[in-house]
């Protein structure tokens, strides 16, 4: 298993976790571009935006409830990105779906 | 009716639609900030991200599924963005939930 992201999930690598259910886990990206930047990741492996089809598409749903709650939950709700580079060309850095989540730009950074 | 995009669905603004279904409709960005800058709209009002509920949020997938079919359509599918901006402070101008869909910049504009 050569995907960090799928060893993050497995708990083979470490991350700063903040939410984990049976379908996503949330952890903080490690080259934070703002003052809240965590990644919304899907446990299953997809390569890309790409590779979602409309089977599989409603982890997008999922993505977006975990996005909405963990921005809440952090109390930028009233702003915040979300982001999801797509291909080289596009900014994937990691090739393992993500979102990233990006705010907190009103306020001091969050500590855990 | 006061919300633009309600009003693009509706017709009664004009919009260079390159997508229609019964869930979303796919116009170009009158303010590009990419070769291709294109606005991914569910049909139905949500004000923002934050509007989504576990009944609603279905229509993420939909949007993803749309970002993935435009960027193939056009030729974008090696490397592009999909964003959505969520309250003033995150960048959001219209109160309509939307995905921006950025790419492009590997090749020349694209014209209809």
């Amino acid at each position: 298993m050569t995907c960090i992201f799928c060893q993050i999930v497995a708990r083979e690598l470490p991350a700063e976790i903040l939410f984990e259910d049976s379908e996503l886990v949330v952890f903080k990206d490690i080259n934070p571009e703002a003052p809240v930047h965590l990644l919304i990741v899907p446990k299953r492996h997809f390569d890309s935006l790409n590779s979602l089809d409309e089977l599989t598409a409603q982890i997008g749903a999922r993505m977006f409830l975990a996005a909405k709650k963990m921005a809440e939950s952090l109390g930028i709700e009233s702003g915040y990105k979300v982001l999801i580079n797509c291909g080289r060309e596009g900014g994937q850095v990691i090739r393992h779906l993500h979102m990233h989540l990006l705010g907190g730009w009103g306020r001091k950074p969050v500590r855990r």
